[in-house]
């Protein structure tokens, strides 16, 4: 699918008309054209590699893990710690390492800043392909591999847990080896993806930002300003690590003591990372970002970066507050679990629909602060104005993302230690060591729902910074001004109106993928257990190999439908307003109907994912907290309800709400790189 | 509430500044603060009358429906819709006539258009306080009775049907009698109050725009642009009224003919009124919208009438085909069922998200072929520019509503059709009688749904006109040019953000109002059956009071939250950025903020409206495709999973979705009455 896109960007650059500044600095159509389209490709293999490398080391790494819980939790701790550190790292350095590795080919290559060709401000743009690449092949990995591990997670489930009541992960049930696998493709392949391409997209928009800033100002040497994001996730890559390897174990010591849980030592990791975040950060401001036109605009961005790390810091507190049984929201979705299945879905919609406002309303004052900090930073344009503004929002984006080695470290923990429980189960090994693999499995569960919130709030930042890339590129393009995007004109109202439907019905495709494909692993699991009787006696192997094919082949199939309409919808209406604004003498319709787009799809995908990340976490963990044995525990009425929650969770947390993270972004780049179609 | 904020309008209104319009027409501080306090009393009051009216025909007429019942279906489908009718013609007279007396008041009292006073285009700006007294009145209504009906309704299901296994509506169940008054409560009551509302802001918000329209294309007499809507309105009690008598039936004709179902009686009753619509608006275009500058102006405006018109009918067909059970999305989640829980909320929650895409495409369609239309209509200002635009979006939505009176006919015989079949179980008649009953309860089930359907549809377009009417007033006080809403303004971005948040915590509230309650009513339910046990065997009568006190005392309790938020979010929002851009050299910030704020609101409450009303719809009648005997039937496991289902949708469909009706109306008119606190 990549490939054919590549052919149809080639041929839309191929036949666009250049901008003047393009023609200034000798950049012909071919050249540009040539340059986007091997972008695109390598972000799309990076973005694959990413991928790969998590599942190869999950898998690797769950074994591992399930024979250090025989002789220490804090053991098997610290490999499934390190093993998920392994992959983030290589994650971001494949994210850094990329862009800088493309950015110094294409300077040296174009000659860029000698007299006659373009100028280093403008290089930016061209790695645009490159962020694209990286969200096309992310979203398709995040719907397919989200597909995937929830169909047989619920087909599973439901026939195994609910209708023959055998416990999780038992070998007898023949979607077992299914889900297991799905938990790698679903979990670590597609968050290494997504995490990618967020970081990739990230870095790119705030190089294009920090240019054109550069250049606005007429700063004399604006490398500093394009390279910042660049040397932030080099620190980045460092801090993290320091963070990874701060969580010791030793052999001897036995079991985790009651004090120190897991999550306690992970968030100690984090508080390490955090520190020192901040103070490479305010290191590389001071060293990147001083001007002497405005000597203490360093100081501005460097506070601009703090917001940005205590956003993060709030919105993994806020998960957790919503997500954790430690708290009272999903304390009471358990209690309401006892009045039945009914009343214990409206209490999780309503929970998740409740998540929803204080995300908001820290995102919104960290847009506005970072906003102003860079505002009032002293950088001045040619006419006196203040232009550092989205820079400084920028530069918060990137003090979010500055701890992305850690929280993806996180995240990738999670299903190692689900794994690793999978695998002492089916090994039948002793109680004792499923109890250890359960705790880690449990405190992988949050830190899996706290990493989502980080994810969707350093895309909202991130779109909303890719967003004013593209109208400063369609105003280069079209020659004209654009600057505003006027939602009191009617196509451009209608523009967010299908903008936001866009979001509700890709959901809708993604929950019903999963949906249809869990229904036709029920019905295998169950004939199964029909035809072979022998299997819950242990006579019989069940036929593992069948469940995995229905899930592995209707999870490539059932993910086209929502991926083609989020890649072709803006298409379609950015060329149809693009029409209809040609018919009517408005020149800029199609780019201002895609922006108005772009951005009530990026405001309804953030609250529909936080929507559906916090839900499905809430329920899930509503489950697990019934099953430590409140409300009567494992097999009563309130835990049938909650497991009906868990399942109906299971597609709202891990294939929707992730693929919509990568959604959000991919329609910001999507629309860079296809804004000479709508002009 | 309406005493209190009726006192804070006055305040603010004596202590704001005035408009060099209201100065030049003698218009004095006092005068206009009085005239605001004085609309929104009134059409609060209206507005409860509207909701007292529909619930007094209601339990009227619902006894004498069971009677007819009894004798023939043809007669027992005339009586409920008749009374259906009356309650709807009340309800739209009240509208037009409230209307009409201010305005003829107003008129004569402030002696317009005579020389040194105010001119007759402003006056129906004097009138928007009569919308938002109507909108407040029925946002407590919908609440308080949506959480009163269905916190009654899944109390009475979970233990009566799923815990006991007793019928629906049987009179052992403690809770019936909550159940069925609150039928009438929510149903009858809240939709009077709702599209009471929906049709006053409606004419207030076409009587502005076509006012301001006259004014700048200098049409000698404007009145025919300012009184358009209350002839439209008008001919609408006519034509509906034609239609509802269209169905007529006889006594000795028995069962109705399987040939011809009731909800085919209804639809032709519909087409009838459609036709006549269609007739009486062309005729008013004609009459009212003929100008000599512009002679083909009026024929324009008939279009736009039409695209209403169609618009109203796409509406109606969409959400039937939602929530039929004759058509495929509702069978195919009948069978997800079948495969648990689970898999039954999954299909149903992505069955009610796809649901949004239709309708918001038709009224994109809708929006800019109407704006067209109108802009093409040859009305020009003084400077040539076409004007015509925003007025032809307003001839639209008078279109959709022109049939309003029948609309709320087919939805008010829901519930009398409901409470006829539960007085006939509770009064022990022959099965019959109750077959009778249940065909228009599932009927009336249908006509709801597409009720809520239209109400949305007209609400958005409703919304649209008046925020163009608070762009204008805003200008008109702050005397700076308020044209455009420019979302790449971060604080704007910002507020539109928060908008869309404020109806995702709105529907969380509303929906976890109901899980509360039901929760209390299924403990007490509980408590009944366990200390009398004489109430299975009919030998102990169930105390009905205690279920219905505490319904009643909760919904009043519960609606506060969900109030509140949606009154005092805007005014916070609009306030705060109003300081904000004080001190940062933004004049209009607070104004423009809360415009995006309404926009965002009311393209996500759109949204989120479809969705709910759309999947709790289709849940209920999968419920009843199954009851009808496929997939095993009542007493099923596919039947449990669907009433789980038809529970989970009760509070989205009855409570959530049609108050997001209400509020993305009472937004607008919130806004534009309390536009000088944001200057």
């Amino acid at each position: 699918m990549a490939f054919i896109l590549a052919f149809i960007i080639l041929g839309i650059y191929l036949f666009r008309t250049t901008t003047p500044q393009q023609e200034a600095s000798g950049l012909g159509r071919a050249t540009s054209a040539y340059i986007t389209v091997a972008s695109f490709l390598l972000g799309a293999l990076c973005s694959g590699i990413a991928g790969f490398v998590g599942m190869w080391v999950s898998v690797r790494a769950n074994v591992r893990v399930s024979s250090a819980a025989r002789r220490s939790a804090r053991e098997a701790l610290q490999i499934a710690v390190r093993a998920g550190g392994f992959s983030a790292i290589v994650v971001v350095c494949m994210a850094v390492f990329g862009v800088a590795i493309l950015y110094a080919t294409f300077y040296v290559w174009l000659g860029v800043d000698s007299p006659g060709s373009m100028m280093v401000t403008d290089l930016p743009l061209l790695l645009v392909g490159y962020g694209f690449g990286a969200s096309f092949v992310a979203l398709f990995a995040q719907l397919g591999g989200g597909i995937y591990t929830k169909a047989a997670d619920v087909g599973a489930d439901l026939v195994g847990k609910v209708e023959q009541g055998i416990p999780e992960d038992d070998p007898r049930n023949p979607a077992v080896i299914a889900d297991l696998v799905g938990d790698n493709v679903g979990d670590c392949a597609a968050r290494g993806a997504d995490l990618f391409e967020s970081i990739a997209a990230e870095i790119i928009s705030a190089m294009i930002l920090g240019g054109t800033m550069a250049q606005r100002c007429k700063i004399e040497d604006p490398s500093g300003f394009i390279l910042f994001p660049l040397v932030v996730h080099s620190f980045d890559l460092v801090v993290s690590s320091v963070g990874i390897l701060s969580i010791r174990g030793t052999r001897d010591s036995g079991l985790i003591s009651p004090i120190e849980d897991p999550m306690a030592i992970m968030q100690k990791g984090y508080s390490v990372t955090i520190m020192l975040a901040i103070l490479t950060f305010g290191v590389s401001t001071r060293w990147l970002l001083y001007t002497e036109q405005a000597p203490s605009a360093w100081l501005n961005f460097a506070l601009c970066g703090l917001v940005g790390i205590i956003t993060a810091y709030a919105f993994v507190w806020i998960s957790k507050y919503y997500t954790d049984y430690k708290h009272e929201p999903v304390c009471l979705l358990a209690l309401s679990s006892s009045t039945g299945h009914g009343t214990n879905i409206i209490a999780g919609v309503s929970l998740g629909m409740e998540s929803t406002a204080l995300p908001v309303l820290v995102i919104s004052v960290a847009i506005i602060s970072a906003f102003w900090l860079g505002q009032t930073s002293g950088l001045v344009d040619e006419s006196g104005n203040p232009t550092g503004g989205l820079f400084g929002t920028a530069v918060a984006t990137m003090g979010m993302l500055s701890t992305a080695g850690y929280v993806l470290t996180m995240d990738m923990f999670g299903p190692i230690a689900d794994n690793a429980g999978g695998i002492v189960e089916m090994s039948q090994q002793p109680e004792s060591v499923r109890e250890i693999t359960d705790v880690l499995d449990a405190v992988g569960n949050t830190t899996k729902a706290t990493t989502k919130g980080f994810a969707i709030g350093s895309a909202a930042l991130a779109s909303f910074l890719l967003f004013s890339a593209y109208m400063d590129e369609v105003s280069a393009f079209a020659q004209l001004p654009f600057k505003e995007v006027d939602i009191a004109v009617p196509e451009i109202f209608v523009g967010g109106l299908l903008g936001s439907m866009l979001i509700f019905l890709f959901s809708a495709w993604a929950c019903s993928a999963v949906g249809k494909t869990a229904q036709e692993v029920v019905n295998e699991v169950r004939r199964q257990f029909i035809e072979r009787p022998g299997i819950m006696d242990y006579k019989e192997k069940p036929d593992y190999g069948r469940c995995v094919a229905i899930v592995a082949s209707a999870s490539l199939r059932e993910m086209i439908r929502p991926g083609a309409l989020a890649i072709i919808s803006p298409m379609a209406v950015g060329v149809i307003f693009r029409i209809l604004g040609h018919s009517t003498g408005q020149p800029l319709l199609g780019a201002k109907v895609v922006a108005s787009m772009l951005m009530f799809a990026t405001v309804a995908g953030i609250l529909m994912a936080l929507f559906l990340n916090t839900a499905g976490g809430a329920w899930d963990n509503a489950k697990k907290y019934i099953e430590t044995g409140v409300l009567g525990g494992k097999g009563s009425e309130a835990h049938k309800a909650a497991v009906t929650g868990d399942t109906v969770g299971d597609p709202f947390k891990d294939t929707a709400g992730p693929s919509l993270h990568v959604l959000i972004k991919m329609l910001a780049t999507i629309t860079l790189v296809m804004a000479p179609i709508f002009l």
